[in-house]
């Protein structure tokens, strides 16, 4: 699946050249015989995103209750069919959705519909001040678009000693978060990696992909910070040139 | 309006220390009786984030229709009172935000319910590429939270000749972009600055606002080049380090 495509530019100066620039194409994701969502992605790993979407944002409570993800009639439409007697309650998505939003937090037509119905994280993983500062090159040395275009984020999994279980690119963070989650549905991830910053509807999605430990490159939020140490997840932030900070839980 | 709060954290190592977070709390952006978004934001400026977010999301036509906007029983809550006669299509609103998303383009149930009706820009506007470099850093002396947390995006609104109009930050791209088109809609805004990459949402408020250039430290994506060649306006990326690219139009 093409993720770059190439445009022909003028550098300041004049010189004229092609430079390479990550494709974003909007991707409808369909639950059923509903349009659920469209979302602007960089094509590719579309069915991870989807299944992934549906998960973090509560749409169904689990892997199982998905039976088919596919492509529907064009590249840009992706369909979740779910299994027998899964139920969705479409009132209560109609009430959190209907609306928008400029920003990752989408449609929710009232402030408490923000959270999705979570519960705290009870885990004993602790990962090696080694590995963590280790994790973002680890996660960058994935980052094929990232190189060519400078212009994409990057979400990963790993397991508590380093190993990485899969990695995602996407013009969206929350794209990239949910594509990830999606590939590893059926893994035991204990570390989700963010090549940005962490803000609250990212940690959220950790949490509800039951992901213990979320290790961020860039800045932290203030709800994001009080979200990690409610629900009892560990959140470390600034983690580059071998050190980090540590905004909630053990490390 | 308080932007940052601090939180006691640990170094890796295990110092413990405060350190200063940007706050990031869910703002409902009501117009009339109806709720029409909830947006995560900082607080600060949010009248004109509302302003802005009704504009460029083509909620109303102009700035005239707006006859008010003020906070609405809580911090939180923003309402939008519009001039007698101003009418909103609520149905078409429905059809274009009822769902959600993971990334900026929130809540469209159809793809080709992204974009908003527009019109292509004419504009004889040049800027002088001396100024063109140097406007990163003058959006950046204006950026004050950025400076106590490093977690926060910036956009500004700029004369041709490199004079300061307004900048905004928040933790949300889309809101930097809509609160600085909020404070500046009786003003004549020749560039617009963008703290980081260029996407096509950005650029559409770019357009709908009627700026005809747009400068992003930060990479654009295809669908932002092919969207500002469309509609004549020009996007330039990467303005960094004195130099920078001509994605679309001419500088």
């Amino acid at each position: 699946m093409q993720q770059i495509t190439r445009v022909s530019i003028r550098r300041a100066g004049g010189d004229e050249l092609d430079d390479s620039v990550v494709i974003e194409e909007p991707l409808e994701i369909r639950v059923g015989e509903r349009a659920l969502s469209v979302t602007l992605r960089t094509p590719g790993d579309d069915l991870e995103l989807a299944a992934g979407f549906v998960i973090t944002e509560s749409v169904v409570k689990r892997a199982a209750d998905i039976r088919e993800v596919r492509h529907w009639g064009s590249p840009n439409v992706v369909r979740v069919a779910l299994a027998d007697g899964v139920h969705v309650d479409w009132q209560r998505l109609q009430r959190h959705f209907y609306s928008t939003s400029s920003c990752g937090v989408c449609g929710k037509t009232s402030i408490e519909a923000l959270r999705v119905n979570t519960t705290p994280i009870s885990s004993d993983v602790r990962v090696d001040p080694r590995v963590i500062t280790r994790l973002p090159e680890l996660l960058r040395a994935e980052q094929r678009t990232f190189d060519a275009t400078g212009g994409i984020h990057a979400a990963g999994a790993f397991t508590a000693s380093g190993e990485v279980i899969a990695v995602r690119e996407d013009v969206g963070r929350h794209n990239a978060v949910d594509k990830v989650i999606g590939a590893t549905l059926n893994a035991s991830v204990d570390v989700l990696v963010l090549s940005g910053r962490a803000g609250f509807e990212l940690v959220q999605k950790a949490i509800v992909a039951r992901i213990p430990i979320v290790v961020a490159v860039g800045a932290p939020t203030s709800l994001a910070v009080e979200l990690a140490r409610e629900m009892n997840i560990t959140l470390l932030g600034f983690v580059r040139e071998g050190r980090y900070n540590v905004y909630a839980g053990t490390a």
